[in-house]
């Protein structure tokens, strides 16, 4: 952010009074302009034993699964986003289950939810960002291709949930080191 | 908005290409500018058989009672969050027990997340944003002088769920009719 979006002045970095950090301020304007984290909702969608996944078709990760998943839009609910991102990205209808993961991604501000839900018609297809949607079985899971961490961890957890048959919610912090490996850490 | 934050520029409003709905959009160095739903991180802290309250010093909603709470930072998690906030409002230390609700607040755009937690010292006190502070006993809460529909929400479920020890995820969607009046709907 270099300007301001309500009155086109420059912006300065600054912390702002009563504030206790640095923000965006006009000094023209007086405006404070807060960032905060935005939420990413997908479902991980199953058919009898099966798990529905995605062939990115875009950067980040091009050619890797992943589950359907994008950013919540103003106006929907999380359970909304999570429905209509499944149906741009993999042309599926589903039944939400419940909410399933929340993965904290601080390093790139973003908040992962992700719902169960069943695929409620057979149909599905490539939406415009996926290169390829199929129904994997859940031992046949592409572990060496998954496109992100937080995938990876909600499919481990649904691979062991399954076989009891109870879904609690799956809650955790993804750090990146300095080196870039991430590391996933259980929390509440 | 009405200005492009990179560039100054004036920013129009329109449908980009390939996307499906209005977007700030600068003509000029043709970034689209996304706006997406913000989380609200809070806690329901209890002490025994007591929950602690807040009374706001600020609108909306100055003088009611509410859950210390507010919005998540770029940087935090939602955990982190609903703890700073805790502690900005309340003057508590607290530890989360786990995640109790999500309530979706479509008409502002805002996800009310509320942990639950226990007051970890004794000690708290009014932050710069609350007037007063207390614990009140679960048949005695301030039914009719709660500040937001989630707030009552959350409390009328908390009363009923500790007489079962058991506190599953409690989500809704609040709604606001043409006449201002608000509607929950529990969903998934």
């Amino acid at each position: 952010m270099r300007f301001c979006c309500d009155c086109g002045a420059p912006v300065t970095v600054r912390v702002p009074e009563g504030d206790d950090r640095e923000r965006f301020v006009c000094d023209q304007c007086a405006t404070v302009h807060y960032r905060n984290p935005r939420i990413v909702a997908g479902c991980l969608v199953t058919a009898g034993e099966q798990v529905l996944l995605c062939r990115r078709a875009i950067e980040p990760r091009r050619g890797f699964w992943t589950l359907p998943a994008g950013f919540l839009e103003n106006g929907e609910t999380v359970a909304e986003g999570a429905v209509r991102e499944t149906w741009e990205e993999a042309r599926a209808r589903v039944e939400l289950e419940g909410l399933y993961s929340l993965y904290n991604l601080t390093h790139i501000n973003q908040i992962y939810m992700f719902y169960r839900a069943r695929l409620a018609t057979p149909e599905f297809a490539s939406g415009a960002e996926s290169e390829a949607v199929a129904l994997f079985d859940a031992d046949r899971i592409p572990w060496q291709s998954l496109a992100f961490s937080a995938v990876r961890d909600v499919l481990q957890h649904w691979q062991r949930d399954r076989l009891q048959g109870r879904y609690p919610l799956r809650t955790a912090d993804i750090r990146v080191a300095a080196d870039g490996r991430r590391s996933i850490h259980p929390a509440l």
